[in-house]
This record gives C-alpha cells, sequence and structure tokens, in this order.
C-alpha cells in the first residue's frame, strides 16, 4: 500500500483537498494517502518547500507526495515530477519541490504532458485535482514516471535555502515561523559543525535588525520559562525560540528576515 | 474498501469528528475515511450543501457522503439516507444533501427509523456520531439502505441553487467565498452556454450593489497580478476572482449577495 | 488493522504532525490513522486531557492512542506506555494520558526506556516524532508494553476532573469551551444522578462569578433560538449552551471558571 502524501496552501475550508483525495482513491484505491498541511499560505512556495522538505526524510522510500504552491496555474509553468532516491514529488515547476527532493538527491525530472495520465477534463485552474493528483495515484500504482512524458533539465531551482557557512559565522534567513512562534532558519546541522559552534555555550544572533546573545540549548526548557534560546530544533534546522513562549512575537521576526550567528565578541 | 466521506461545521478542535469516525471503523474497519471540510460556517445549510456539491463527482462509485451541518438536531426533523446513482448521502433532512444527490439523480430517501443501525444510546445532541455514522458505516459494509427505515417523499428540497438563466442573461446568487477569497457563484458552465457567453470576451456583472465589467478569462493568469476578472473555476461554476489576489475583500461580497451577468452593454 | 490516533497542540501548518505519521506508516504500513485533534492550546495539558477521554470510548478495543501535550519535552519528565482495559496510551508523563485511561480502568503504566524502539536519532525538542510515534506503531503491530520499558507506580494523575457531588448540589469546573461557544463541565451524567437532578426541571447554575437560572433540556433546540440552556452534551458532561449562538461569548466564560450547579431556591 503506497504512500502518498499532500501539501498545499489550499486551507481545509474549501472542496479542494477532498476533490484531490477524491481521484487519489479514484485510480488508487489502496493509496494510503496522508496530510503534510494544507495551511501553507497563499502562494508562499518558499513556506511550502521548507515543510515539505521538513516532513519527507520520515516517510518510507517509495511514498509519493504532490505538493501544490501553484501561483502560475493556468498559465505555461510546467507540470512535473521528481523521481529521487527515495521517492517521487508530483507538482508545478516553480522551485516547491526542489528543496525536499534534493535533499534526497535527484535521479531526473519529467515534464508531465501525456493527457492518459491526466482527468478527462483539465481545468486551467486545477491542475491539483486534473494533473496532479492523476499523476500521484498512477505513480503509486507502480507506473514508471517515463511514461507521463519527457525527462527536462532546464527546471527551476530555488535560490531560498542556500545559507553561507565559514569559520566563526554563518549566515541564512528566517525559512519559517512555527505554530509555537519558533523563528526556523535555513541553518543545517552541518552548517554549524563546520563554523565550530556547540550546544552548551552562547552565540551572538544577529535576526532582522536585533542583535541577540542567546544560550545554544538542546532544549527548550534548559532556560527559564520565557526565556529565548538558540537551538537546533526537529527539523533539523537552527532556530530561535523562548520556553514556553513565542520567539516570533517576542522579537518581531518575520519569514525573510536574515539570521545570521557568529561567536560571542 | 468503500470510502466513507466526512462534512461538517465542527471544526477540528473538539472531539466530535474523531467521534465519528472512532464509530465508522468500529462498525467498519476497512473503511477508507476521507473528510471533505469540517470548516463549514456553523449551520450554514447552503455552503455545506455547496463544498459537497463541488466535492463529491470526484469520488469513487458507491462512496458512502456523511454531512452534518444540522441546527435542529434534537428536534422533530429526520434523519434520512440519500440513494443515488452513484453513491449514498447520509444526514439530516434539512436540505444539506440535495445539491450533490440531485446532480447524480436520486433513486430513493429513506426515513433512518431502526434503531438496531444506530448507537445503543442516542444522545438528543449528536446525531452525527449516534445515527449518521453508523449508517454510513452499516452503508459502507453493504447493508441495504430500505433496511434503515421506509422511504419516504416528502424531503425537504433546497431553494437555493436555482439560477435563471435567459438569452443573454444570467441571474444566480453568491454561493461560496472559498479560501482564496474567490466569489463562487451557482451559475454552472451549461447556463452560461445557454445564455451565449464565451471565455476570451467581456462581462458585465452586477455583483450585490456592484457594477464590473470584467474579462471572461480561463485562467487566473490571464491578468495582470491584482486584477479582477470572471472564470468557470474549479468545482465547475462560474466565479469573480483577482488574480494572486482576494476578490470578497477588494469588493466587499458576502455568501448570499446577488450575482448577475450580463452582456456588455 | 489496528487504528492508531493522534491528538497534539501542533495545529496542522507545521509538518510535526506528518512526520509522526510518517514514522508510524514506516514502522506499521497498515496502520489506520485517525486524527483526534491538534487543534489544542498550547500546553494546556487539561485540555488534551478532555478532549482525549471525549473521543476515546468510541474507538475500537485495542486502539493506540498517541497524545502530545508536552510542555517538559526535553527535561527530565518520563515517556509512557498506559495499558488499560481497552487499549493503549502513549505520551508524556504529565497527566495527559490519565483523565482517558482512567475511565477504561489503568492496567499498568510502563516508562519507555528501551532505545530499540525509538528513532535512531532522538532530538530533546520533539519526543512526539522521535519517541511517542514508534511506540504507538510498535504496540500497533503487537509489540508487548513491558518490552518499552519497567513498569512504575508513580506516575502524575490529574487533580482536574475530581468535582464534588453531593445531595441537591455538585461543583466542578469549565474544562472546555467548544467549537460551538458551549461551556463543558467536568460534572459526569452520574453526578448529576447522585445530586438527584433530573431534565426538564430548571437548575440554579454559578459560572464563574454569574448566576443563572437554566432549564435542564435534552436538546438544544427545546428553548428559542438565542436562549441559554444546560445539558447533559455529546460527551457525557453537563454544559451550558445557547441554542444556535456562543454560551461562551454571551456569559464570558473561560476554561477554569468554577461551574456549581444546585436546586432553584
Amino acid at each position: 500500500m503506497a504512500v502518498v502524501t499532500l501539501l498545499s496552501d489550499f486551507g481545509l475550508r474549501d472542496p479542494y483537498v477532498a476533490e484531490m483525495k477524491a481521484v487519489i482513491l479514484s485510480i488508487s484505491p489502496e493509496a494510503q494517502l496522508v496530510d503534510v498541511t494544507h495551511e501553507i499560505e497563499k502562494f508562499n512556495i518558499r513556506m511550502g518547500a521548507f515543510v515539505l522538505a521538513s516532513a519527507a526524510p520520515y516517510f518510507p522510500p517509495k511514498t509519493v507526495h504532490v505538493a501544490v504552491v501553484d501561483p502560475g496555474v493556468g498559465t505555461k509553468r510546467r507540470s512535473i515530477i521528481v523521481e529521487t532516491k527515495r521517492g517521487f514529488y508530483v507538482g508545478p515547476d516553480n522551485g516547491l519541490l526542489m528543496l525536499a527532493s534534493h535533499k534526497e538527491k535527484i535521479i531526473k525530472v519529467y515534464h508531465i504532458v501525456n493527457t492518459k495520465c491526466m482527468l478527462s477534463k483539465i481545468s486551467k485552474t486545477f491542475h491539483g485535482r486534473d494533473i496532479f493528483a492523476p499523476a500521484a495515484a498512477y505513480l503509486a500504482s507502480g507506473i514508471s514516471p517515463s511514461e507521463f512524458g519527457p525527462a527536462v533539465q532546464d527546471y527551476i531551482f530555488p535560490e531560498f535555502a542556500k545559507p553561507k557557512a565559514g569559520k566563526g559565522e554563518v549566515v541564512g534567513a528566517v525559512l519559517h515561523i512555527d505554530g509555537f512562534g519558533n523563528v526556523v532558519s535555513n541553518l543545517a546541522e552541518q552548517d554549524l559543525q563546520k563554523a565550530g559552534f556547540r550546544e552548551g555555550g552562547s552565540l551572538s544572533v544577529m535576526l532582522g535588525g536585533k542583535h541577540l546573545v542567546l544560550r545554544f540549548c538542546s532544549a527548550y526548557g534548559e532556560v527559564p520559562s520565557g526565556t529565548a534560546l538558540v537551538l537546533v530544533g526537529g527539523s533539523g534546522f537552527l532556530e530561535v525560540a523562548v520556553n514556553q513562549g513565542s520567539a516570533s512575537r517576542m522579537l518581531g521576526t518575520k519569514v525573510g528576515d536574515s539570521f545570521r550567528v557568529s561567536e560571542v565578541a
């Protein structure tokens, strides 16, 4: 029973997510459906890419991930399948799939053009249902990705999430504010090791325009309630958090703010 | 493995949806459960009917849909099963099920009275769990709808979603504001064809008290970002949208507002 | 196919819930996953305990419930499995699991220490994914709870939800405000019977500082729209509600307010 995950910016009020699931189950009745999230901010490709990249590594091999954050639907942007060493990603060619699939090593990227693998009627407004959901269902049923269309080389690869790491300093950006108000960067554990930072000491953090000196902890509970700290969060990225509080509210941080970490002077 | 869908105005904070799923899986462990949405506005039967009617056509034949938007729970309103050419609808007799089931052609409507097909203890406040969920589970297990009670003729059929279409003009109403702020009408594709409207030209749209002249597009991206347009959306109904923006916010539109389309004078 | 339920305060925007599901399906591919809710207020153990206790009785025997409302993650609070007469509860040792499992009769409580039953890398910030989800998946696969660690006696048992009931009066507290604004107490049906209260009459209710005389109904629709009433709700606890309205908004009630019921003087 193949797992098919769904991620979108559709929210859960509208019938859109259910329509995608209905299409998938009509083609592949045994598929095990799992929502990653449908609460991505409208058209926020970077947030979608981050959340997908966070969740994907935990799914079983051969999982098919469908992701739809798609401001260009109905224009000439391509529909693609990314085949990686672990599974498949289906969605628009706008960078959304690349953070997750790059981590798993991309084998090939296919342009979906075979109309036999789509719904019989293709709307120009909802490729999630008409193109991506059927593609995911056919992949889950064992159809080869090469059946959907030609391999392409010139797919879009996003610029975000390429932090610069050097000795004693790493420079990145805020990728995500989670539901607890934790401020998550694109700085991965290996970037921190490369710069020589170790849990237990203090770090100098420039977050947007604010300068902070924070303890580099391994758990939120290591500082008193209401106190800010820095730690590698569950997704494997460095984050600023407040024990039992909201760092983003306390510091006024937004997605896209710069996030620079260096030794305490 | 039968698909059972769930729609309600319960939201996802409370245990209600989980209780319904628990009851269904206790009776029919193999059921494949899919949420349509639980974010219908409290007691908004029209919105519930619209969302159900939008999603239902994509589900496989024999799907059982349970829908609960039920201001009259605990009063004398009946509990019903609608058998259609494609599947089954279970819920209160208040019009909620009729938009979707009418589209699929109604075979028979049954009044649920057989207490053997209900939970042993029936609360007066939560028929979703005590009556509708068990009925859906038994239907998914292959029990005939005639086992639940007598067929009835005098079920409630809703007045909404009966637009008037003529040559050069169609008159309907706003059925739904989706999560993108798109303003969705009850005007279907065939109504527009009947009136002689074709994508590519401009249309005169009266929305609530506002008069607009909008391009009749086939994709949101055909107008500049921030510009309003009119198009047939993913659900098959005419909508006013703003490319990468919110039409309902820009125009102050609410569900129930009139939606009249005519040729540009 | 074992049912595994999930409850948390994670919300649905972040990848956390999906990561837990991914871990469960990687270990136990046949598990039937059901969300109880992920909208528990951040760190509100009492609300989590209440919602879990409301939903759990409806699930099939042998269901495994994973619940994560965990302000002490990363500190010394223990991870536990509660084995009851009906199923299993997995989560932090902070009282969250006890309201539900006490109702079902606790057989034994185990401290999870066996690292073979955890993810290979244990973060200090996300035990839901790294410890609880794998434990739930192994339990769903039939592994005995004694494989996870030693039985313990000194687990935390919460003080909330122990109402005092006597002849002619019951004294409790507001446990929960549901999505309809209904104000739900910790007063169970048996408490009311013990005090001699019967549906149909009127009751004197002290809610926070407010004194009300309300009809003790068996259905919301028994009073006019907009009128307050008191009734035993779907979860089996006494609640104050407003027919087609929000009691919590009308009365300004909050979780934790006192809820005292007595005969009308």
